[in-house]
């Protein structure tokens, strides 16, 4: 009996993204029920839908290891600022009036965009994330979902949100394509007994932790007044740190904490984009890699970017360290590609099942277009994708073996409808905010 | 008598980059003869050819400050090393085979790309310049073309190119889109006579000078040992500087070199991608910005970069100096797209003629897509164009009033041959080189 397969990809050149690093030439993919069932240079038996690989690169969907989807409402109505002046008087007293529609109408607007340019796993953290998962749901994308928990006002802000977070979880958890976490914001902005809150939740349901570390040189400066410790001391001395913790940023680190970030198998969301634009500091990203820590690539959000798209985050990351480090072989090709596709997985947990083109492996997969002038000639498909390609070469993006764009067009939303709401709730942010000038 | 225009651009929002910066909303633009005639909420008369500029940006069309065209060849055949190897044992070993063939073909290539992203104007330096000359009419792109100088072998090399230089400018100068250069490759390539003998044909025939300055740090000590004297200290005292001269790269510069360049007027062409992927160091554009000393934008050759995308160099630009610096308020979005355009065309000494949108100025304009998901909501343009637009998004290039590229599509390059044409050359190229492997 001749087997049917869902998908089959045929004839293409695959960055496959595993262990060995391998690129092959001429293969094929076969998916069947969400996974990748073959990858030869031929795949036996029928497909429904056979895709032409020729004059194409495939390679795994991105994993945006560190986001605030819902942020894209917010793209460009204030750049170029210290982070605090940014925050205190443009971001914050704007997102102090989002609702769900805000949000429902950020997050379809942020899919659209990862879709288009080849992101298949996102891990959010914002406010209304069961709002957020709904669009996730219905748009057929991946994510890790988190809504922030602090405690800056108090034990009453405390109780809400944790009580929150945990519903959030409950939830969620068993979605097929949904992986809940909990999202306590950062260092300076939780207290000690939410953090250790945090840490009961993550033993009671196993779920992974996303937080913000030492972004920035000012925050560790004023924790050490507050604790006498660095971030990553003082969350090793509560017992906070495990290996699901995704600590985003992570930029101001000590070989100390290296050591404790390694021992505990901490895992790193790296931002070079965000980083640069609001001068942070430059993550020590060689050496995360050199002692083994796995380091997954976002984009943080788009107000502070102004992208989801991952190829600029990639290529960015790929030179950013070659700058700072004075190395030029600092974080090459290959190493950049790993952190955008299996370092975010592994960051995420999800490693044995997304993150790179393996049979038995969720079929997360972007084909990109090479006949174009920028991709040509075909000399080393790595360093095409990370040095040459953009997300607007994006052809195909299918996620849990479901093609959620083909030869660029989406399956799953409706762009105009998305981008005329993202402008309608916009407008009403911004209105609501006081601010209604921001837009042109 | 109703006046009847070439093109007339409709109801668009437009980034003029003039003098006060002015972005322009549901503006008309006129085109005739080649120039910007006329530009309001309503233009007069009829036109050939109307373009709806509803849901588009509409901007100055990039001037590539430095570049070596025809290295789209080589784009990805040796990538994340030391500069010296990557030349010595790459690079060099490749070039030394390069033919006419060769050379049009990665032409044509890179003239495709860069239409297709918005390019309108590129300043080259590289070989068999005559044969680039005719890509350049061909394509109807703009250029100002240089063949290498240099004597590292004795004065029977000096004497051969100077004259080749010359007959080079005797032969481009006059044409419409043409802008002869003279390219002394660089102080540690060039000797003393061979420069003094480029002052001297600058003077008599007033063409600028194309030359790389201070790209690494080894290039200066090894000067400094050599002459007792930093490059531009150098360049000033055997009187080789003035303001036609521009200084490609420009990193490692001292203040009083940075006295020196304002005082002659010397030009920076910028390329930050170029930079960090090499490791080179991070150009102090920041000082330059603030003594007034014209900045323009590069790509660098495709080798060292990978692409010839100028959105990506305007946004790496923006980002690399907020990070070098570690301050956010660093070359601002309007800075970065000031020099992409504006500032490029003064470093080329076509200020008076490109760069900007205003009346009387020449029309190389470009239009970008902004109904896409990435570009949504419209905030602030100038924010959109420097960190969310991609170089996929350009859907018109228009050069000298004569459309290049119409929704998408190439008017004067076959772009499926040019295609083709690229690989077979570069087959051709790595064969006589020896090195076939390195096609994929």
């Amino acid at each position: 009996m001749v087997q049917n397969m869902d998908i089959v990809i045929k004839d293409a050149t695959i960055v496959t993204a595993d262990a060995k690093g391998r690129v092959l030439k001429d293969h094929s993919i076969a998916v069947e029920d969400g996974r990748i069932v073959e990858i030869g240079e031929r795949v036996k038996g029928e497909a429904d839908h056979v895709i032409d690989g020729r004059g194409r690169l495939v390679m795994p969907g991105f994993v945006n290891a560190h986001t605030h989807l819902s942020m894209t409402l917010l793209r460009g109505v204030a750049d170029d600022l210290p982070l605090m002046t940014w925050l205190n008087d443009h971001i914050w007293p704007i997102e102090a009036n989002l609702n769900e529609d805000h949000i429902r109408a950020g997050a379809d607007l942020g899919i659209a965009e990862m879709i288009r340019s080849g992101t298949t796993c996102f891990n959010d953290m914002y406010w209304h994330m069961e709002t957020v998962a709904e669009s996730v749901k219905k748009s057929g994308i991946r994510a890790a979902l988190s809504t922030p928990l602090l405690d800056v006002m108090g034990p009453d802000q405390r109780g809400k949100l944790l009580r929150e977070g945990e519903a959030l979880i409950k939830r969620l958890r068993g979605h097929e394509r949904i992986t809940p976490f909990l999202g306590p914001h950062a260092p300076y902005t939780c207290s000690e007994e939410l953090l250790l809150a945090v840490k009961d939740l993550h033993d009671k349901y196993g779920v992974g932790v996303h937080i913000h570390v030492s972004e920035t040189k000012e925050e560790v400066e004023n924790l050490k007044k507050d604790k006498g410790m660095r971030p990553f001391e003082y969350l090793e001395g509560i017992g906070f740190l495990h290996p699901g913790v995704v600590a985003a940023h992570s930029v101001w680190v000590s070989e100390v904490e290296m050591g404790i970030m390694k021992e505990r198998g901490v895992k790193v969301a790296h931002n070079p984009v965000s980083n640069m634009k609001i001068a942070a500091g430059v993550a020590p990203v060689p050496e995360y890699l050199r002692r083994g820590i796995a380091v997954g690539l976002g984009t943080d959000g788009a107000a502070s970017n102004n992208s989801l798209d991952m190829f600029e985050d990639l290529k960015i990351a790929a030179l950013l360290h070659k700058s700072a480090t004075g190395n030029p072989e600092a974080v090459p090709a290959e190493a950049a590609l790993e952190m955008a596709t299996i370092g975010g997985a592994r960051a995420l947990g999800l490693d044995g099942e997304i993150g790179s083109i393996e049979v038995g492996k969720k079929a997360d997969i972007i084909m990109v277009d090479r006949k174009k002038p920028h991709l040509t000639p075909l000399t080393n498909p790595v360093s095409h994708l990370v040095y040459a390609a953009r997300g607007g070469d994006v052809s195909h993006t299918i996620v849990d073996g479901r093609i959620l764009m083909e030869e660029g067009r989406l399956a799953t939303l409706d762009e105009e409808k998305v981008m005329a709401e993202a402008v309608r709730q916009t407008e009403d942010l911004l209105a609501k905010s006081g601010t209604s000038d921001r837009l042109f």
